[in-house]
């Protein structure tokens, strides 16, 4: 199945590869037939682990349309998200996902995301990068704040 | 267990709250015994559905040091991380995390951290937001072309 959209997602994936701002990866985000947003990889160009191509199309999308949730868009990515990438698709809220390449696909090429997600299936104390807990309760007197508070905005 | 660090990221967390910025929860980043970045959530207060505490002190962090990685460094977080945070951490890779509320806390006052976990372990297919794969013959050649790309930076 051909998908112009894919393809512009794929073709951002090249290009911006060929530029070395990052890693082979491009994503689009639409809204009624429409482009709202472009991304691509930029962790080595800008020094942002965060800067994968489907965070940066959510960020710039959000901002398009004055709001943190893409109710009514679809996101196509040249890859399947990462972790970091999947909690940031549901966080936004988008209708619909199109992806292409694997996160097994990703690993061939020397990418952590099928690590990642075998390390996030672990107790926090058998990862490899140590968690631990501490003043829960302090921590959760905040939370009961929040629980409290009358004029917040929910997410 | 008191931790003049993690007492930081709580009280960020506090105050953000109160300031309308975002949801409860605040981080700090550590590196030599040094606060190197902090962070708290934005979503609401700059529509960015991927500006959360630990994301936010990351994103400072690597600025700050000019890497997209965080080697000897430590993360305080004042709840465990949400899959997008854990992802990122991952790609940073600091040496350890301290967390105060757990996921199900976050949970407990309305936040979608254990569903995002839920969600994550069940296939593409049986998803909440409907995930699809097409084209991976077209992208997978981007992928190789990073392959044989002499120049990557790798990350």
């Amino acid at each position: 199945m051909k998908n112009k959209h894919m393809q512009q997602a794929i073709d951002i994936s090249l290009q911006k590869m060929e530029e070395n701002c990052g890693g082979p990866f491009g994503a689009v985000i639409i809204k009624d037939g429409e482009i709202i947003a472009r991304g691509w990889n930029q962790v080595t160009s800008t020094n942002d682990p965060t800067a994968h191509a489907e965070m940066v199309a959510i960020r710039t999308a959000c901002k398009h349309l004055h709001s943190f949730q893409l109710e009514g868009c679809e996101i196509y990515t040249s890859c399947y998200p990462c972790p970091m990438c999947l909690g940031a698709i549901y966080w936004a809220r988008p209708d619909k996902v199109y992806y292409a390449n694997t996160a097994k696909d990703a690993a061939h090429i020397g990418f952590d995301d099928a690590f990642i997600y075998e390390e996030i299936k672990r107790p926090p104390a058998q990862r490899k990068i140590p968690f631990q807990q501490i003043m829960r309760e302090e921590a959760f007197r905040v939370f009961k704040a929040w629980q409290e508070k009358e004029d917040k905005l929910e997410y």
